[in-house]
Formats: structure tokens, sequence, C-alpha cells
């Protein structure tokens, strides 16, 4: 569907393994906000990966019920390329991996009649500082929100293997239905001191943090982050919000997820997982030598 | 963190192991939408297992830059509990599994400079008919969208247990990172006919569905839809949207997708791995004896 799209970026990585340290290369997948623009009007911001964004645009405003057949979409047009001139007979994707901003804008044009959709769709989003074009100005306009985090401890590299077991312990409902993601929120020395479980990766994020709010216990600059499944940029922009200084996930960070913890100053861990894992930014709270 | 919320149910399901089917109980992640108001208006619905709302309600408004202190609120009203009189020194978070649509209602009363920063939120969104206040009213606002998806072919249990390894076969990016989620459509003997991959699984759902919509292949009566994560309530939807008779997951559906998927007549499978899966909705697309 997409031969040519880059949807994995490689990038160094400081792999721990039985608490040795190496460098190596790891592959981490991309991640970056599509703004979705219909009939001139800013509609929403997707996080997703570069690739078949004419399809995903069509897609998502399928599902919003914005759209209800192909012959109500004029043209889509996403980067330089465009599909659908003559109400999208023509399938071509146009190439959406340009640089610059505009291969993360995709502009729908529609018949008239899906003008009253729009207006009462649930989904509509107003533009905003915080809902940049591209990475960069989505990674800028959070750090006018929140300092870079502090924290100038440091842990050993056994602790982080312990925590994937440390949050199965402290998780009910999990071993049940394998359907639930957790966040842990975790004290230097590696004990389990919050934790949530939820159908919705953010969701258990936004109800440790929650919980630490309505405690007056933020900025929580001695805890870490642990999340069952992949780090995205939403995940490291909440942990951001609450001044964590690491995050560690048994799964994959994505590239923005990457981006933002090494310019938030925070340590993101990934892979964690049979005794080994991935430093991705900041390994200094890490002990271990480098090499 | 909450020692007597149910985060999963007892569903009954076909286990599916080598071809012979048995009855079994499963459990499934509950998943319910929560609308979240402040100050009288309503902001926004999340899809979420229900439990430590009061926490979710704080943690998501604090990540969405709506709350930046704890001496904000004034009061979170979750069911017939409630937070915070006093400005949240109360951290007693009150019953929020109480039955009828209450529970699923968040209201926040906040101190008068929030208001600003809430009518400048890029997430507020407007009440709308389809983001109903239970999953009853979610389902049954769906279902004036579309109607039950026709579908009356049956496939061999082989081929359900065959279409992860097919998915994997069609993703470049996926074994280079892990990190991607996948979204394979497969015509009735199991043959991949479209996969995208996506950080986001509604993504990589969104990109196949939105390539059969531009190709004018709705509805998709004759394909199953294998997702290589978890099936929630929106994945089900978006299936439903585009007339998909058969959802298949590698990991657990939740409440809200079993339900939905029996409204719609969509055959709901879910843990297919190692040769075998259970099926939650419509066995009889899958042959084989009932026991």
């Amino acid at each position: 569907m997409y031969p040519d799209q880059a949807a994995t970026r490689r990038l160094p990585v400081v792999r721990v393994q039985a608490g040795r340290r190496s460098a190596a290369d790891d592959h981490a997948a991309v991640e970056e906000p599509l703004q979705v623009v219909v009939n001139g009007e800013a509609f929403a911001v997707v996080m997703r990966t570069p690739g078949s964004d004419a399809e995903l645009t069509a897609g998502f405003l399928f599902a919003e019920r914005v759209l209800r057949s192909p012959d109500e979409i004029v043209r889509i047009r996403v980067g330089d390329g465009h599909l659908g001139d003559g109400r999208a007979t023509d399938n071509h994707v146009g190439d959406d991996r340009l640089s610059g901003d505009r291969h993360n804008v995709a502009e729908v044009e529609t018949v008239a009649d899906v003008r009253q959709r729009l207006a009462a769709s649930s989904r509509r989003v107003t533009t905003s500082a915080s809902c940049g074009l591209c990475g960069r100005q989505t990674i800028d306009s959070l750090k006018v929100e929140a300092p870079r985090v502090d924290g100038k401890w440091t842990l050993a590299p056994h602790i982080v293997d312990s925590l994937p077991g440390r949050l199965r312990s402290g998780q009910p409902a999990f071993a049940a239905s394998g359907g639930l993601h957790a966040a842990g929120l975790f004290n230097t020395i590696g004990e389990l001191t919050l934790v949530a479980e939820d159908v919705g990766r953010h969701n258990a994020v936004d109800k440790v943090v929650g919980r630490a709010l309505l405690d007056k216990a933020l900025p929580l600059s001695s805890s870490m982050l642990l999340v069952s499944g992949r780090a995205s940029y939403e995940i490291v922009q909440k942990a951001f919000l609450a001044g964590i200084p690491m995050v560690a996930a048994v799964s994959a960070p994505s590239t923005l997820a990457v981006e933002l913890a090494e310019e938030a100053g925070i340590t993101l861990v990934g892979f964690v997982r049979d005794g080994r894992f991935n430093i991705y930014t900041h390994p200094n709270r890490i002990s271990g030598s480098q090499t």
C-alpha cells in the first residue's frame, strides 16, 4: 500500500543487557501530526505514521461521519500531491513525504452538502497553538507550557529490569483479561507507588498523574513512569507536564516521543523485557559505564 | 488505587483450538464513555474503563492544559460521589460505579480563571447525538447511521488461525521496530487484500477503510478485518460503518466492542494466536459443530 514510505527511522540507542551497556542502532516508529483541513477550515489534528495520508484522511472523515460516500470528495491534497480531481476516480496517492510542513497537512474539498455535517461534528477542533503542523512546532509549543524536568538521581539497571514484574504484581485485572493497559508510578528505588489500568493507554497515565495532582504531589521529580505498551508522543507529553524525569515502556517508543524526551530532559527507556532494555535519551540517570 | 472496581467482565465465548469448539467463559476489559463536563458545559467524551474517574478527569484536564494546579479545582463530582469540596483537599474518591448513566458523567467545577483556557482549548467538543452517555446510547445512536452488516458466508477455523501470520508477512516495517500497529483486510479465503501500519491502531484501520472507500469498494461485505492489538469499541465501529462482517484481534476485545458487534451482526474474534481463538459474537460465520 505504501512501498516507498519510511514508517520507521533508525536511532542510536544505549542497549543494556544484564547490566552491561553497548552502543547500538534501533528503529522507532515514525510519528508526526497530520492536520486535516476540510473546505479551508481546520478540522482535526491526527498523530500518525506518515504514509497513505490520503487514505487516512478519507477513512478518518468517513468514521467521523463527515463523509458518507466517495462521491462527496472533490479532492484530497496531501503535500504537493493530490487525489481525486473528478471525484476520486484516480486512486494514485500523491507524494506525501515531502520535506517541510506541507506534507503534514491534508486538504479536503467536498461537495456542498457536507458542510452541515461538519458544523455538527463532535470532533471538530479549533486551531490552536498547541497543534503544530510539524513535530518541531508541536514540541516547541509544549515547551512554553513547562520547563525541562528536574531530577538528578541515578538508579541501577537491575531496577529498570524489575519494573514490568512489579507493575504486573500491582495489576488486579490484567492477568484476567489481557485486555487492559497499565501505567505505574515508581520511586527511585523501584517501589510501585501508584498503578492504574484502562482500555486506553493515555487514560491509565491520566489516572496516575491525576491522583498525584489531587494529592498536590506535582512535579513528580523523584518518580519513574512505566507503561505496559508503546511510548507515543502523548505519553511522554503527559510525563513532561507532570515533571517525571524517567519514562519506561515495555514496547517501542515513537520518533516524536524520543524527540520530546530529548528536549525535555527525560530519560526514555524502551523494550524493557527479558532482562534487557534500550535507553533512547539521557542515559545519565541509569548507572553503568558508557561504551 | 481502586480495590472495589470491576475493570473486567465475564462473558461467554466459543473457544476454538485446533478447529475444535468448546463453550467457555472469558473476561473482557470494561469500556464505557465518560462525559467530562466543566462548569456546566460538555468538554469531551473519553472512552475508558470505569474506576478512578475523578483521577482520570483531573489528569485528562491537566494534560489538556485546562487545569494547571489542584488549587483550580473547586469540586469534581462523579455519579453521586464528589471530590474536592474546599479545593481538593479531600482525596476520597466517591462511588463512581453506580448504576444508570450518572456514573458516566464527571462534573468539574473550577475557579474563574480557567474559563478562558477552556474557550481556547483545541480539544473542546460540542455535545452531539453520537456521544451517548452510556454504552447503550452510544450503540443506539450509531445504529441510526448504518444497518446491520450483510455477509452470509462461512469459513473454516484454520483460516482464522492463519490471519496473524499473513498480516505479519504483509508488514514491511513491523519487524524492524515492534512499534507499529497493523490492520489487514482479508477476503473470505484468507487472502490479504489491504494492509496498513501506524503508531495509532485507529489510524491503521482508517487507512485500509479509506483506501476501500476511495476505491468505491464499500460495503466490504466479503471481507474480514484483523488488527494486531486489542479490539475496542472504535475499531468495531469503523468496521461496522464499512460493512465488514468479521473482526479479528490478536489481543482482547472490550465489553463495548462485544456489545456493538452483537447488535451489528458482526462476528468478533479475539486472542487469535498459537492455533487458537475465542469467538465472542455471531459464531455462525466460522464452520464447526457447536458444543
